[in-house]
């Protein structure tokens, strides 16, 4: 990818001297940011452009340029790009729109391109994107007018979007985030964010990454990486209103859509989610600071509704506000001596003045072991800017030199913030709940764990699971025997049953099992079994089984019964797993049918689990006490259901043809667990000669 | 409290020659402000201040002055208000600090000067506050030096903390905001919020209202008085983090929190919440436009990403983004012809560069029946800003002349943002999410209800109830069978049940009302009953009945027992009622033991609740979807249930001695409801003499 942002010389594409051309604007650019190897032109219909001639083809120019900027009409793109890798140009950057984005017939164009790329062994970004900029190198071949060169910094970017990507980098310009790279990646046709962050977390100038994406080509790769790297990436994930990949084929797929998957594998993985430009600029200015070691912050405010204000979003951000110790607090006592104030934390300054004791506060607080990071909340306007601007410039030396965040929150002009923020070299916030947000965030980036091998032991029966799976239908379903003879195969209990073909063979079957006994009709055409009265509980005597069994042979037709020891007590908990395109196998966990199927209360992670991870994930459900018990049931074994998630995790991580498994319920005891329900199916085969 | 804000004069006790003497502020903000009327200085160290005598006391002044500002020590106030109240005024502001705020010695200090206001009858605004502001008459007494006048319009804000009062002041008109009243209302020791928010909702000048608070002195006024109102009230409320109002009594106590009641109770009335600075200024600038008369929004964006990003919006707030008919969209097509873009709803305007056919294409969008208000995103710098302007301009004539919304979203820099906003005489925005949120509340805002009657009929013993009221314990607590007595009073349907005093009554119980039968101990201290062991469910036959209330009296020794008939299956349901001390009495309804009290989800309602209401309470639950019947159980009566939610919102709003009741569960199956546990508690008998 280095090629994209250091070439040594460049193709400009598409540059003319009309009116209103926008190729002129990549060459503005490219001088504005500075970039000094060779920059040719290049247009079919040649002529001349600040004194330098606009070379008709690419293959005419006398050196082979390092990258190629195409920015012409759709249709003639495929040409253009043929020239380039007849030239032997590898990387080009197309920004040209018309191609998939629109419709199908203009994807054929992209396919085109595609193709093109493969025979000639080249790289391209795009199309229908606004190019990349490299701080250090610059290049910067947008094609809207820039104006001025972006501030240096350690903040890259993988924008899906130009518009949203150069409002990124206004506002980033605007809070005082530095750069260093940047890339609109467009229709992704050929290099993709995975391919553009691998490199990003590997360049020495990248301190952080931010995507904004609208899709996410190999989910599973990007997690990979930002798991494996010590660099915090904030993820902007939008365009969750449109989705409905396809109708949902069980209760998993049902409710793990789509952008429950990226939630909770971004969190999985160590990312931090952003759902708005806003959000991810507060997030980004929290990292942009020293970062917080752990969860403790002293307020300090000159304002007692700020201190309120303050105390609540740490309340709901999951901050503490620790005490402050008599060592610390006494001194200020000293001081206020004349005034009226609450010494606490949050610290109300009040009516105290002295603009030389804010910053011994201050220096008291960051100098506690008890305080990880300090919120100061000052309004200040008219006289009261000169002493402030001097406070607010010790601030950002003590932050620096305490290695603690000072997050400053100021309540003054537009331009008076601009001031502040250059004076302190530290990120300023203009609400109490943005910046401890953005400490709370911080933080949370510094928690990224290294994956602590996987989180399953125990028997696995490889073989007997692929050939329970070959039994698959035509549309990959198994039936209930082999879906629960599946889950077994991996170790997992599943309550006693005998498989019946007619009335007489159940009630025999009952009768080994021992009373009582559920009945359930097998057959592809009763997925929903329980609602058609293909499940019938607690048959107590061989009458009752016979009976009921004649009932659901004669109304349902199913292809076999299953009659099954009646398991009660227990938490109800869902566990399934399924394969998403994106982000490949992928383990759910609820409890009980009502959180989970009503309440939508379910957590996901990305199979294979790690250690912990299936304890985290439990965890995290919000009905998470009914484990412990609830209404005098007694509490569920957890490392019993530890074990399942995991079981079910190593599935459909061991096992590639299988698409999605669903165990509903499993019943959860002191004693352990034991599944009573479950549906799997198989991935349909792969047709010949693909 | 028109006294308050168009006071013919005004004296301000605390002003001093002095260096950094704070009552000059006043001074200066009155002149700044243009209050035309007399201003005496008072203080009683005497001297002159800008050629005007300071008098030692108020009561040397030749005039009785409408309105006192006090500034001076909190130790001097009660002198200084007993003087004020001897020369007759009856209007007083006292903003110095120093009384319940700090503990409760200061808080003898305040009782004093609330006693002396009754005894001379005026009123008193703080203290502990900053005064007031009235755009109109030109009175602005707040101590910090506000610099210059705020621009008059609409808004009116009643603040508890004055730094916050500030913070809306000033960004408020950074917003492009009008004030017409400010009202910083600090400890409220007389004069409440609720005070001034009733003579708000009275004033012309008055269009919509901000309070800021940390607590609410009259719940049910506020609520009262919103509902009552057309004009839009919008209330952030804070300190959220340090409550903890004693031990939860019950079940009901313990799930509504006194911010859970806040929260549902300002819904319930048509109050707009929010919870930080950011949040209300949205809001405010959303009810600053047309208001939308319906949720169906036309995006108009510049950018593909930012439609994207728009469009998650709408779908996180509930808006709806309508298709665009052919008969808008073809001319549109025809002008694009050499574009690249699809037409559709969010409308992307890609690379159209034509700002008159922006102009056409907005007001075509406004022009819709279907469309009740459009968001434009708008990204725009250097030679684009003079075509943009006007763009601008004719899009808030556009608005008014439609009387819709247009929504500026507006990404450029801060200084253009302050320039459109006055060329738009419209709310700018500079994410898409901000604007969509203000429409979203806008048009909510527009929704506030009449009072239709009450919800409730059918039959009520209120005699009968309040006879079994006054059977409570000294702790107020009802027992088993009394609680049941009560919530049958009020016409709700209750399992059938008798009481024993032995095992032989019980089982001769349990024969008259037939098996199978519950077994439950009575007893104020099996509060617990089912945790303790003092439930037994499915008793099946007489020696079972016998047995089970043998082992009861020897173990738990219950006063009396409760032989009830096992009443199966329905949808478990909690309804409750509590008194909250601000709000008075609050109804809630939860559904399942599980989703209710593991999960919190559910719905509070103040009583008596209004025709209507109850059934939004249900459909307000998260787990709604489990009244129409879930995993093959058939769906609840939701006639009988509103009625049942009804029933106990008389009980509470009849009964004045009842403090809380909590029915738990009650089954709600499709024939009706049943009530088979319960508890409630009495108000402890005023002592004598108060």
């Amino acid at each position: 990818m280095r090629g994209f942002f250091h070439p040594q010389s460049v193709a400009v594409v598409g540059v003319s001297p009309r009116a209103g051309n926008l190729g002129r604007n990549i060459v503005a650019n490219l001088e504005t940011f500075g970039f000094t190897g060779p920059v040719y032109y290049v247009s079919p219909r040649g002529g001349e452009y600040k004194g330098q001639t606009i070379h008709q083809d690419v293959r005419e120019l006398e050196q082979v340029p390092e990258l190629a900027v195409i920015l012409t009409p759709a249709a003639t793109v495929p040409e253009i790009l043929e020239s380039c890798g007849q030239k032997g140009i590898k990387r080009v950057i197309i920004e040209s729109g018309g191609f998939s984005e629109l419709d199908q017939g203009h994807g054929q164009l992209e396919a085109q391109i595609k193709d093109t790329a493969q025979r000639h062994g080249l790289r391209f970004i795009g199309p229908n994107c606004i190019g990349v900029i490299c701080a250090q190198s610059g290049l910067a071949v947008p094609f809207p007018m820039l104006g001025q060169a972006v501030p240096k910094g350690g903040l890259s970017l993988i924008c899906q979007s130009g518009g949203i990507g150069l409002t990124y980098l206004h506002r980033a310009a605007m809070e005082g985030l530095g750069i260093a790279k940047f890339a609109s990646v467009g229709n992704k046709a050929n290099v993709n964010e995975e391919d553009l962050l691998a490199y990003y977390l590997e360049d020495p100038d990248t301190q952080m990454v931010l995507l904004y994406l609208e899709s996410i080509v190999d989910g599973r790769r990007m997690c990979e990486l930002i798991r494996a790297s010590d660099k915090p990436v904030v993820v902007h994930k939008s365009n969750i209103a449109h989705l409905s990949h396809g109708i949902a084929q069980s209760h998993t797929a049902a409710l793990a859509n789509d952008d429950l998957v990226v939630e909770e594998a971004l969190a999985q993985c160590g990312a931090l989610r952003a759902h708005t430009v806003n959000d991810c600029l507060t997030i980004l200015k929290g990292l942009n600071m020293p970062r917080p070691k752990g969860r403790r912050l002293a307020v300090i405010s000159r304002s007692g509704g700020h201190a309120v204000v303050a105390a609540d979003a740490a309340y709901r951000e999951g901050m503490e506000l620790p005490p402050l110790p008599p060592s610390y607090l006494e001194p200020i006592q000293e001081a206020f001596r004349a005034s009226v104030i609450k010494l606490q934390n949050p610290l109300d300054l009040g009516d105290l003045f002295h603009f030389e004791l804010y910053v011994e506060i201050l220096r008291g607080a960051l100098a506690q072991d008890n305080v990880d990071g300090v919120v100061v909340v000052h309004g200040y306007r008219g006289p009261e800017v000169k002493p402030s601007r001097q406070f607010i410039s010790q601030a950002g030396d003590l932050a620096r030199q305490y290695d603690k965040p000072v997050a400053l929150v100021l309540l003054t002009t537009a331009e008076e913030m601009d001031q502040a923020r250059q004076l302190a070299s530290l990120p300023i916030f203009d609400a109490p709940e943005e910046a401890i947000k953005a400490l709370s965030m911080a933080q949370k980036a510094g928690g990224k764990a290294a994956k602590q091998g996987l989180g399953c032991a125990g028997a696995f029966d490889t073989a007997r699971a692929e050939r329970i799976l070959a039994t698959a239908g035509p549309d990959g379903g198994l039936e209930l025997p082999e879906a629960l003879h599946l889950i077994a195969a991996a170790g997992l209990p599943v309550a006693p049953f005998l498989v019946a073909g007619d009335p007489a063979e159940a009630a025999e079957a009952a009768q080994a099992l021992g009373f009582p006994v559920a009945l359930k009709a097998v057959g592809a055409h009763l997925s929903h079994k329980s609602d058609q009265g293909g499940v019938v509980l607690n048959l107590s005597d061989v009458q009752a089984v016979e009976e009921a069994a004649a009932k659901m042979m004669n109304e349902l037709k199913p292809n076999r019964l299953v009659v099954m020891s009646m398991i009660s007590g227990g938490q109800e908990v869902i566990v399934g797993a399924k394969r998403d395109h994106s982000f490949g196998p992928v383990v759910l966990v609820g409890l009980g049918g009502v959180t989970a199927e009503v309440l939508q209360d379910v957590r996901l992670g990305l199979a294979p689990l790690a250690g912990g991870e299936a304890g985290a994930m439990l965890d995290g459900l919000k009905g998470a006490a009914l484990l412990k018990g609830f209404r005098g049931r007694p509490p569920a074994s957890r490392p019993a259901l530890v074990a399942a998630v995991n079981q079910v995790s190593n599935l459909i991580s061991r096992l590639p043809q299988l698409r999605e498994l669903d165990i509903n319920p499993l019943l959860v005891g002191p004693g352990g667990v034991m599944a009573v329900d479950a549906r799997a199916s198989a991935r349909p085969p792969k047709p010949q000669g693909h």
